[in-house]
């Protein structure tokens, strides 16, 4: 008989660009947007979970075109017809949401939604294909109150999870302002306001090297920002970088832009005023600025927390009016040992016309969108995070017939709040017991064999103590074995009370 | 100048089968969810968030054996190579989580998982393609201790979510059982246990007939499984449905086991060592269910809570010993307005081979799903969820270049954990603020107009009291409108306070 054919074993992957989280991952993340959540909520806005699976169509930006859709998202055709996609961010998701069930909420909407996106993007270091984000949007109202709103109630949320005050900073900007003085550029200033970069193909490279240039300004500073704008400019690496090839008189307007941050958000808006000159969308964009700032300003949010900062550049396209960042100001080591500011952790803006691609009417709309991995990162790094310090007491099986006399002293030890398992593993060989214990962080040991059962007594091993005269004592303390301790039965659960609250 | 081709709108719609949660239907999830997790913690589970997305090779059940693999799970191909998929249940990624990365995790290992999970079915009323699961498993431990501790803990759960004893009972049986059984009546037990339905085509029909036959006993009865395992039997409908065509030799013993169930749960093991006779595979059944009865019964958790029961039979083909269900046993009225009992909300059992497909190496787990919307229906019926009473208090804009004062009115609310918001619409229609407060469910509506202003004062609205009077009061009662109370601005946040707690 010829020998079966043998299946190959599947591999035990997963798909590359995706990961699990184990453990505190995991708690210490529903933690964070547990308190984050609750900050939303005080603030009047109604959580919001979409499905995570949408139509190509209702997701936009992403149409196919061809036989199978964009890159960037997850998406396949089901049933021979409709194309869906894994949703990649909550905003997307909001505007179909809004506009299906528009006549059953309230208006305005205020909606925060906290879950998985998925990106169709190359993977690298710390860099994946699912993610988490925590986004709190306002639809509905074109009042700067609501974007005001929305930054006061970030800064809130990130001082309660952790982010002191000095060590964060969210910076406003308008994207009408800087339309305005692309418009005093290039003319045309309307056409610019309303779809940046259309015209023609040469002016829209210039408009768009000019943004990316001004996104540089934090780091090659106000020389570097004129030589890219002008004619090229030699970088540190000895490579030469084309500039955009805009002459003096163009390059001026941009640089009194983007100096225009004052030592007050009411200095700035001057400076602002004076860049704009008399372009009627730059105008309009001081305005909502000078709005923002007072209604900030009399709520009590200060330049310590919220300022006014014409360098802030999104990226998104669809931004209309304010845009907004937090970063943490706060340096960190990078990869390669150097100090660094962590930088930004959330970012938003105003929309304006998300919703209108579904129901033809303009529906104002601005939100905010944090980054949920980098801001545990952030926490993680200041020592903010108080996990638990340890695992669950294990109680060791030293007779396998008496299971039950094991059980019933961990239902004692939960029953009094402490988390406690009894191992089940094979219980021949103690030693795997306790490197058990040992794997789980335990901070103690219960054991209970035929003599102490006979006894009424327990031993109780303190691991955490145990783990202190391991790195610090010698053979012959260590084989003294102070860290274990004999108590009356009864005395368990108080015995492991007192190793947990360090006087064990 | 032609017209330009003007797009259609794309509709805003969830794809067919998915929806979305809304406020309550959120929050009350995750709160009970977050109260389950505090139940697993305290047993030893620790936390585990496995990718969404898997690779149709690791996933198992669905390989693509054609162009595009089995229904039953949303698939897609990668880069023209690699199938993915969206897991569609928590058990299938953790037996691939834990062959990766064993070496890295305690054994045995205990871990729970909440998230949604995604099946490629017909959707039909109430049956959605994307849901909520959350999982408690132990890998690594053949020792009945683990089983016993998942019922309990089940148990443990369903309680303090607000079942309280005597809604709910979890019921355990032996696949091993069943499986000696069936052997009994068809030969080659061993093969039998090995692989259920294995062997001639025309036995493996019968035993599948057997197997559905023995899941209606709780509806037809004894009788009634009697005339299906024989002949046939024409049912309420006047339809004749045939039989499994089982002599009555072979019918007596699938009777015998199925009306085991005695009046505790020692009377029912001895039946079934009776009904299983010298079969090995089902003695060892009969063995392990005894262990989980002794423990369970020593840690107290008694026949009120969990029992042993020869008639569960839970579908599912790789389950290998113990399988358990919790049954929530209160009736509610079905869509038909008929009397029912709620029925299932979790089920689980062994399942030792799972990991043994990707290492070769057999590895014993087990482990329970709680069916997360089944659950949170139940609780809603009973009404044993206790969500907010109201909305937020709703400040209205009166004046609108004094958003500032508002907004430091909310703030003050806020502070004293009050949920509030100003309204944030168009102000001019003052009607419109009112309705939206009453869409909110506000319980109190602020106002505070310039002659308000002037004088130090504020309107507070009592929504809750107006809402009471409109329905009972006369139009001369109502006209007076004594819900709306006149206070100092001062007062403003202790006024709202009793409101909220019934004194308003």
């Amino acid at each position: 008989m010829a020998k079966p054919k043998k299946q190959p074993r599947p591999k035990a992957e997963t798909p590359k660009g995706f990961r699990d989280y184990f453990g505190p991952e995991v708690t210490e993340r529903t933690e964070m947007l547990r308190t984050i959540a609750g900050v939303y909520h005080r603030y009047g806005f109604d959580a919001l979970e979409s499905s995570a699976v949408e139509t190509v169509e209702a997701l936009g930006k992403f149409l196919p075109d061809v036989d199978r859709p964009n890159e960037g998202v997850f998406a396949w055709q089901e049933d021979d017809s409709d194309w869906v996609a894994l949703r990649y961010d909550l905003t997307a998701p909001l505007a179909r949401v809004y506009a299906q069930h528009r006549n059953d909420l309230p208006t305005p909407y205020r909606r925060y939604a906290m879950g998985p996106v998925w990106r169709n993007e190359k993977p690298g270091p710390g860099r994946f294909r699912q993610f988490y984000q925590c986004d709190a949007d306002t639809v509905g109202t074109a009042s700067m109150a609501a974007d005001a709103e929305i930054c006061a109630m970030l800064s809130d949320a990130l001082e309660i999870v952790g982010i002191p005050r000095g060590d964060y900073l969210i910076r406003i900007n308008n994207r009408k302002v800087l339309n305005g003085v692309l418009g005093n550029i290039f003319g045309e200033p309307e056409a610019v306001a309303e779809t940046i970069g259309a015209g023609d193909p040469s002016g829209e490279e210039r408009m768009q090297g000019v943004l990316r240039t001004i996104d540089k300004f934090d780091k090659v500073g106000e020389a570097g920002v004129r030589e890219l704008l002008g004619k090229g400019r030699l970088d540190a690496s000895g490579a030469y970088i084309d500039g955009v090839g805009l002459n003096d008189d163009q390059i001026e307007p941009v640089i009194q832009f983007l100096t225009s941050k004052g030592s007050s958000n009411q200095e700035t808006l001057d400076n602002l005023t004076a860049a704009i000159g008399t372009n009627a969308v730059g105008g309009q964009g001081v305005l909502e600025l000078r709005q923002i700032a007072e209604l900030l300003d009399a709520a009590g949010y200060g330049p310590d927390r919220i300022v006014i900062d014409p360098s802030v550049v999104r990226g998104l396209g669809y931004y209309t009016g304010p845009v907004y960042e937090a970063e943490l100001t706060f340096e960190v080591f990078d990869e390669k040992g150097r100090k660094r500011q962590f930088g930004s952790v959330a970012g938003g803006g105003r929309y304006d016309d998300l919703v209108k691609r579904f129901t033809g009417q303009a529906v104002p709309a601005t939100g905010v969108s944090i980054g949920v991995d980098r801001l545990l990162t952030a926490l993680r790094e200041k020592g903010r995070i108080h996990s638990e310090a340890h695992g669950p007491v294990v109680v060791t099986v030293m007779d396998r017939d008496r299971m039950a006399d094991y059980q019933a002293m961990v239902a004692e030890l939960r029953n009094a709040g402490i988390r406690a398992e009894v191992y089940l593993g094979n219980p021949k060989n103690f030693g795997n017991q306790l490197k058990y214990a040992d794997r789980r962080d335990s901070p103690a040991a219960v054991i209970e064999g035929a003599d102490e059962k006979a006894r009424g007594v327990v031993q109780v091993k303190d691991l955490i103590l145990g783990k202190q005269i391991a790195e610090n004592a010698t053979l012959e303390e260590w084989k003294e074995r102070p860290s274990q301790v004999e108590v009356p039965r009864s005395e368990l659960v108080a015995t492991i009370r007192k190793i947990l609250d360090g006087q064990g």
